[in-house]
């Protein structure tokens, strides 16, 4: 198959975008104002660093790729649903080897597809490439109401909030690697393999919250971007620190500490939030729980029957947890 | 170096876009709304299918990789200017093997700036990931005065347009993997390293162009898209096409027949556009060639002493070519 017979069958997969905007097929996506501002951002994902085919399916893997990229807009409280005024979408870079058969690269658009559509967006555009390994790039943005959010704003009084439960990826990650067939671990691993970017949490606490950051690298360590770009610290409480059912069990079974792996794991996707008053959590949202509290200072320090001390995180560093 | 320390030098070299907006070192890059129509596009540019580091520096390849994803943006008349309204800008995803040096990465980062600082732009954000290869992928949204060019759009009656010149660039890539020190193949060699996006003929001609590409894959091959997308055939004159001084010589040197690399060789990265009326190019701008007619039908033909025939197109495919 060519590349311009794959160009065909992106646009046949993807669709094309409402007129009067133009998509793949084209140089550009041409996208008419959402009159707006936006949020923008690119993610990568890459066979050996990100995801190994032995671990996760193509398409799991393709929309994983697109969750960890809306993830990001997740953060800034923006959507990427097309609705009525477009300026939002999706472009998509897909690289890989020839060797790739036709099934493995119907399996990258079909999971790319998938999960734009479970948000509502549109693909708009990509690029096609070989490259030795797959490497997933996926380009982002979103619909903002007013300003968006950052990492900056936060200040000392305000709650720290987090969406879902924390740690539960890495320790999926853990049990696949070490204990596949196991069923106990089966949600853990479902964590891993198919997060959701909290996009609809996301727009909901848009107004009310001061500071966001979404947690790709570990709880921890994404906090202490949060809290350097926001000039404060943050004391977590670790008994407030949520987990799915069974999560501690499931940790000691592979001889990990719960704890540590909710401070340190990443690649949950989940929102970490600060805010002074926000409303209660809508029943069609999935939950968030308040986890801390932003205090004078700098840092994250955590709190436990032992007392409060500085954590020193150590979350995902590309170039020095090595690939 | 760890991922956070280049973050922060690429907020250093890359500079933070004017506030309000807010861009490196955030999940998102938050953009003010710029009130006109988007045009997004994004290139990848990977070692060993792209460039090869013993064929040019990592800087320039990185020049180079930025040069190439604007050129798709210069087909559809945008801009990247900052300027006072905003709404556009250069996300860098960057992927690379560990054991790329400080000096290496620096390289990356400096060649990219240097990319967009030439076109008035901002990198507003990105992506860093450990990778087998060097892998540069660009995402680039620019501002529109209208609604942009697309590849469809051109008539039959109308004018078949090139800037610049073509088939040098091919010409100087084979010039370097066989005489890379003959002093007489330097302009078709820097043609091949040193593209430039020809941004500012692109926003000059939108108002009257009917359909724009840019050249990429080859002459033939790019034209044939625009005829697809439009509906229509396009006759060549091979006479008309435009080449630097020497280039027919330079290609017999190499064994080369001069028209048909100005046909198919690709990375040239100027724009063929269609046009009814069109004024005069003013003498800041880098001029443009009629080339040819669009007429009734579909594909690509050429014009010679011999008459006119259909031409098949063999510019690159990146499944098929090969890597």
């Amino acid at each position: 198959m060519g590349e311009f017979e794959r160009i065909a069958r992106l646009a046949r997969r993807f669709g094309l975008p409402p007129a009067p905007a133009v998509g793949i097929g084209h140089d550009c996506a041409l996208v008419p104002p959402a009159g707006t501002w936006t949020a923008w951002s690119v993610d990568a994902s890459v066979e050996g660093v990100h995801f190994a085919r032995n671990l996760i399916a193509l398409d799991q893997a393709a929309d994983r790729a697109v969750e960890a990229a809306l993830s990001d807009l997740a953060a800034a409280g923006a959507t990427i649903e097309w609705g009525l005024r477009g300026g939002c979408g999706v472009l998509s870079a897909m690289a890989f080897p020839p060797s790739l058969d036709e099934a493995g690269f119907d399996a990258l658009v079909d999971g790319t597809a998938r999960a734009v559509e479970r948000h509502g967006g549109r693909v708009l555009g990509g690029n096609l490439s070989t490259a030795p390994v797959v490497s997933l790039t996926t380009t982002v943005i979103g619909r903002l109401d007013g300003h968006g959010l950052s990492r900056a704003g936060a200040r000392p009084g305000e709650t720290v909030y987090v969406t879902g439960v924390v740690g539960a990826a890495a320790l999926g990650l853990h049990a696949l690697r070490r204990a596949a067939d196991d069923p106990r671990f089966e949600p853990f691993i479902m964590r891993w393999r198919a997060p959701r970017a909290r996009l609809d949490v996301g727009c909901f606490i848009s107004p009310h919250a001061t500071a966001a950051i979404d947690l790709s690298d570990g709880l921890a360590q994404d906090l202490g971007h949060l809290c350097r770009a926001s000039g404060c610290a943050v004391i977590l409480d670790v008994a407030r620190l949520p987990m799915l059912a069974g999560q501690r069990d499931a940790a000691a079974a592979l001889g990990l500490d719960a704890v540590h792996l909710a401070l340190t794991g990443g690649e949950d996707y989940e929102l970490c939030f600060t805010a002074g008053n926000l409303p209660a959590s809508p029943t069609f949202l999935g939950s968030w729980t308040a986890v801390g509290e932003v205090v004078a200072g700098c840092g994250v320090l955590v709190r436990d029957a032992k007392g409060t001390r500085a954590f020193a995180p150590a979350g995902w560093d590309h170039f020095r947890t090595g690939a």
